[in-house]
């Protein structure tokens, strides 16, 4: 039984993250923090937790602390906070594995430019992006994870096969993109109150959202060409789920079974990408709750365009689900082990 | 490992049949079947289990036959299918588990008048009532499991102690239901089309559900005394869930402690049913998905009256669930098995 | 034309009432305040208003003065800011329709009890409780008004026939209440924001809400009975609509079609209460959006109950609507005036 | 008063057309009709209107009768009805306004390839396109109206200004649509029942809706430029409002405020239109109800592309509130007339 700690316990992320280990049957919760003062039964925070788990959350306090047999930390903290509580697990040989995106780019001029705060450069080259489908040669011995964002996490694996193939003018790319309101996080604020988002449906960050970077070097580095994004996402009135619709040129002309083709042979032995039929309706409800993602490959003849739909949970493929995928990965686990279970289709 | 069989399986109980029986260690499905012509993969009806199960549904021509090797059935069938194809089975000694109302009474007549068809009464006299927080002991043996209605298990379970104690006039019992729509089923309706049932709130069947007697039969049966019930049911706009509050005048003063230390001494053995202190807020969201029943006890000496207020997953502790742990008691697994993995909270 | 001052107009009633008033044809919006340092233009916090309304909201510190030629304030605010605003209009003739619970009780010591804050006992006694339905006549020359809370609104809409007509015991009353999230204001809070209640269910102040003592004082005060009341509400993931479930014990033996008649023949002069057929299901959406109350009577003959259901758009009937309606009975016009514009079914 | 007759009064855009014509002070409905046998009360389809309107809907078998006194009549009916019953109304010079797609395109093969029904081209030819913000000059004398589909009013209200002021390739327009389920009507299927919907997210449809060729016709015709789109729609989760994102790449480099100030003027006299600024967040909730289309336009540096995006009310603006502009501008009146009324924000 491998022992981890779970440094922010008590958002959406962290909460999620507990759900999952809870079920995995080889690792074990040592220890959990949350952002507060006085340590409390887990159960405060997630009451349906009761009679299955008897977690206490420590204060934050506690947040910094190596404490002994720690094979890894998760840190599901917000921005700024994770790069300065690492160096301290790192030290100890305990791996990190951050959910923030304090660790999503190798350049600090970049990581400055979008998020305003300085991390030390140092941090940010041992840091591994960890999208295994995309990048899994190099998790296993990974001390620092960088876990995606969860708008990426759905784009890329839309985007990978055909940049693998060099389908697509990788200048022509756009994401339009739709997330359940969960992504937000669990602080409220007035415009995630109910009634201003129930019923209702709404662009945001037109063009400027920080994930843009992230598709674009992530994507870049993956297929060796120059991707460049327009990103545009909305919020959607459900708790959970996130689609995101791709557009991109063809450089060629290339048949619908061409390119579905090729996206079955890129994902062939990926145990989490579904490539589905284009007769299916690519929703959301497929996929909640796990900790796939559904893609659906589509040729716009007449404009010579590639379309991919792509469907995940945007809190476990785009976040908890993916971190004990690279915690597997890292403690030389089998990377599905705990991450099976089917999903509610309601 | 058990083997069962699973009738009617396209349905919202039949998937979610599915769905907790393939987290379920010791119980596989054998086969099942749905009420189409032509076999085909359970993913066409449940395409979130793409990649998880290659299970196929058999026609309905196949529901009536009773293959070698099953340790029980399932039957997630409409009313008046079950009473017609479980002969079968118990004549091979295939323990029935059955969802329907078929065999939720004992009296042949009552059966009747709320009903509009006839149950052959030699099945009726067979049949345990499976919720085996009040009759637990007849189901080990059991080889016809009525399988409770979700109401009836949700007020059942809320009224069972006061009952039991002797705490309330059992005359002035009323019961305030409110359910998630996936209780009415995977047909699609005029009332339940998305637009007529989203932003809306309605109460149905008042003072006139067959579950009236359901309750109060069995809750008669259970206490010894007569239950007579007023109820009166509501559509909610959630997908899972179902929350009664229950109102009876107790007999003799009583202290909120009290009653609420009657509520946790009844319930301190069973697994399933978490008792919450008066501060929470009793919710769906925190038996979303699992098999717990949440109850919350208060007295309002205002006006010297019990209320109770009661949650549970209608398509778990309500359905599926509740099946799979009778299915545990009568094969001799233990009673959790298969049905302690945390709710999503979300 | 009559000109209003709104004082709070950038809550859910605030704006409400500012798109009633907007269609009505006899009162202009003379001036409006909000709790903010910086005038600013209405459609800053409503922007649906843009193109329609050139309102602008003035800091709260003009709340409390009193501009010439106003013929009437509304103060949608919170608790313990209406009592202090109020005598200065008072003291110059305006009258002030204030709809929070400062002025919903005559006797200070219940007031107090309740609000835990003091009021000066000759504003209570000069209130009227604006609930022209039941004290029509006492409002033509009011100068206070109470406008009543959305719970006790409809729930005394449901009752008032029966009190009146002495068909049920008045200390057996019980009133399970549903309400949309948009009752709990706009000021984002942890358990109201989106995901918290989305897909989510609740009870909550189970017999402990302060519209308790408001529905029994003003309905005792109608039907010069002492009406006993156990009350609990719950919250329903809609943005608008309250739906309540009453039942009292009949003193004696009442067929549907009597109970139907007086309830009908009660309100057969009433423009804003209809009496539904049996065969109806009571639903919010029949009244979003408008003043209407739709009320349903069942009598339970197996308990001898009455059960009447009863739905209001809490905003509307609940709130601003029926303060326009105040408006309209204090200031001689016809009552309906600028109320009868046809609600959204969707 | 001028009179008209609504055949298919019981859909969404049937009820919807209702709502808004009992609000019009200058139209009254004379009679209606809907696809049943039995004439009927309107209030057993939308009970919300009882106390408010008699109105009485005849049998199907009235739709074809052209009564005397008719100023025009209003089909909202299925597809491939319209063009049937038109020509009565016409030859006695009684205007049609058509809510379907039967008349959308003057081109009789584009019709039949798209719908799959054939249309008498002299019908097609005489039909005019109801976009009045586009078309507006060609509407008064107009005997045959096309009321736009959703997604085009939608779409071409984003791009009218770019297309216009030849800012954008016409052939790299990408729309990215959402719409609320009532886009799809009243008749309730599989994929619309409440639980499949709600919580779930789809794309549907992709690069393959009939709205496509109607996008490009009318865009090209109004821009004398060839329009040429790849489009995708979704299904939200919601009862009302549609959300359409447009990409296109900009032909010259543009600022932000040149292609802002180039929407503002070309909406300025619009009474529709609104252009918000870059800082707001353009949400469906700021135009349900109403007849407003709710425009942000942004500059995407980064690419060079131009993104608008556009939000409707797909019943109104995307249906019957442009119906009803059509009918105003058709008989004369004021176009604004019945429209004016402020939407409901929740």
């Amino acid at each position: 039984m491998k022992n981890v700690k779970l440094v922010g316990a008590t958002g959406y992320a962290g909460g999620e993250t507990i759900r999952l280990l809870l079920s995995h049957p080889e690792v074990r919760i040592q220890s959990a923090t949350y952002d507060g003062k006085e340590d409390a039964p887990i159960t405060a925070f997630y009451p349906q937790l009761r009679g299955i788990s008897d977690l206490r959350v420590a204060s934050i306090d506690q947040s910094a602390d190596v404490e002994d047999g720690l094979d890894a930390v998760f840190m599901a903290v917000p921005d700024n906070v994770a790069c300065k509580l690492a160096p301290a697990y790192l030290a100890k040989g305990v791996p990190v594995i951050d959910f923030s995106g304090d660790f999503r780019f190798s350049d600090s001029n970049t990581h400055k430019q979008w998020y305003g705060f300085d991390v030390d450069e140092s941090l940010l080259k041992k840091a591994i992006y960890g999208l295994p489908e995309l990048f899994r040669k190099q998790i296993p011995g990974a001390k620092l994870i960088a876990n995606p964002g969860c708008y990426p996490t759905c784009a890329l694996l839309a985007l990978a096969p055909a940049l693998k193939g060099g389908f697509v003018d990788t200048e022509t790319v756009i994401c339009d993109a739709k997330s359940g309101i969960s992504g937000a996080g669990r602080n409220p604020k007035s415009f995630l109150h109910f009634p201003e988002r129930n019923e209702n449906l709404s662009a945001y960050k037109v063009a400027s959202h920080r994930h843009i970077p992230e598709i674009e070097v992530h994507g870049s580095a993956f297929s060796g060409k120059n991707l460049r994004l327009t990103f545009v996402p909305h919020l959607i009135p459900i708790n959970r789920g996130m689609l995101c619709t791709i557009y991109a040129d063809l450089l060629s002309s290339q048949t619908q079974k061409q390119m579905n083709d090729a996206y079955l042979s890129f994902y062939e032995n990926e145990p989490f990408v579904r490539v589905l039929p284009a007769s299916d309706m690519p929703s959301v409800n497929t996929v909640a709750g796990t900790n796939f993602c559904d893609l659906q490959v589509h040729v716009d003849e007449h404009t010579n365009r590639l379309i991919v739909v792509s469907v995940i949970d945007n809190l476990v493929k785009g976040a908890s689900g993916q971190a004990v995928q690279n915690l597997n990965l890292i403690l030389g686990l089998e990377e599905t082990t705990g991450l099976m279970t089917p999903g509610q289709y309601l």
